[in-house]
């Protein structure tokens, strides 16, 4: 039987509250299984970013990342945020140990090329280059790997890369060697039927009752390329996929009944 | 016999020089023996400072850290110095990792306490916490340390340590199990009798030699503590210590003969 692994991404809202932060940690921490911790940036990068009067670009939500803003990602995710997440998960005596993708040569990417728009550092994993070897020899030594969004094309260039999806991919990569779970946390209590009403929760999402969900154009815009990270992930061997509730991480774990869980079919 | 390992320390002029600190990187990466890079911070921090209107203050060369300081240094130190040294690493086949002490709980200090100045977030370390057993399985993975200045307390707090100091009780630890060469690489060819003529290196300095150099008042005061650092690690079983110019690291490693030796007596 394979060992479990959980694979936790958190995200933005989280990261910028700290006292709520805090408490994820904690829960974080008492998890007895192996697990992996990938985060996403917050609004820190944009706050950094208009101090420096740097201008940001979003085209559909994406990020245009010049080296001005591929610097400030940098320090932001793989310093200030990532390193400070260490510290706190160090102080709760959880071994963590802070990566972004180039390091150890863990994650590889492209730069995206696009035919109309010129997206700057941004990439786009190739999901073959996982160093799955080297992951699972760094949590066999007990040790808790947090992963920021930044990520290499090993010709010296860092990329600002979307961490739902290195959370897919990783989760992806370790499941020939783990039983893989893989959790979304976000600040809904899953996937909603009407983003207003924590009570719509939809229990479970497989690939054709998303496009149907897609269709009727009721969900959050938000949720559609985390969707498709976890239904990418359910689909290529990972073990279970859940969104869940940032806050009801502990819940989940213990009863396996929180939030929206992906399916096959 | 004990396996060989280089202990290299880099610090401001170098980071600061972008061609130059390729070059540095590229004879870094041709050396054959086991090696960990530790790295100073140069200007950027300050230059990020300043554009923030962040005041900083320097007592006797020292950075008073404060919050926003500290923020500054992990951002810089940690994240964009750190990351963009193992993107350049990675890119010349060197299997780069990089670290902050937080990391695997690797390097621990404690909040430097003064009678009269507060210093803020700066660590001095605890040459006991240093965890040689990750670092050398870490090693014996073929994967090159490189660190940044930042620590923690194991309290759940960042704090900006003196990079010459780490590179001294890293050395001084693995010495156990390592036959460590420590290497101060610097802007100068070695220790200047005068500091403005390159050709006055000093070729060896013992702990009597420096209290007599120092008396004289003749050194560059900048100097002093990295001398410090070195005699540390001289008197604390490190087997070889030099401080050599940047650009003689090869010259150094295949000749053996740049910069000026630390020495017992």
């Amino acid at each position: 039987m394979k060992q479990k692994i959980y694979i936790i991404k958190i995200g933005g809202a989280l990261i910028d509250d700290e006292k709520l932060l805090n408490e994820f940690l904690v829960q974080f921490s008492e998890i007895k299984e192996k697990k992996i911790l990938i985060h996403g940036g917050g609004k820190l990068a944009t706050t950094l970013a208009d101090k420096l009067g740097i201008t940001q670009q979003l085209i559909n939500g994406r990020r245009i990342t010049d080296k001005d803003t591929l610097d400030i990602v940098t320090m932001v995710y793989a310093g200030r945020i990532n390193k400070n997440i260490v510290a706190k998960l160090q102080q709760k005596n959880c071994n963590a140990i802070g990566f972004s993708g180039a390091d150890a040569n863990i994650i590889q990417a492209e730069k995206r090329i696009h035919p109309e728009i010129d997206f700057g550092f941004v990439g786009d994993i190739n999901p073959q280059s996982i160093n799955k070897k080297l992951v699972s020899e760094l949590v066999s030594l007990n040790l808790i790997p947090v992963f920021s969004a930044i990520t290499h094309d090993k010709k010296g260039n860092l990329l600002n890369t979307n961490a739902d999806t290195i959370a897919s991919v990783m989760a992806q990569a370790l499941s020939e060697m783990y039983d893989v779970e893989l959790l979304y946390c976000f600040d809904k209590e899953g996937v909603l039927e009407d983003v207003d009403d924590p009570d719509s929760i939809i229990k479970n999402v497989s690939e054709k009752s998303f496009s149907i969900l897609k269709e009727t154009g009721k969900l959050h815009k938000g949720i559609l390329p985390k969707l498709e990270n976890a239904l990418a992930a359910i689909k290529n061997n990972v073990n279970k996929v859940f969104l869940i509730k940032e806050t009801e991480l502990k819940n989940h774990i213990e009863n396996h009944h929180a939030g929206t869980e992906i399916c096959l079919s």
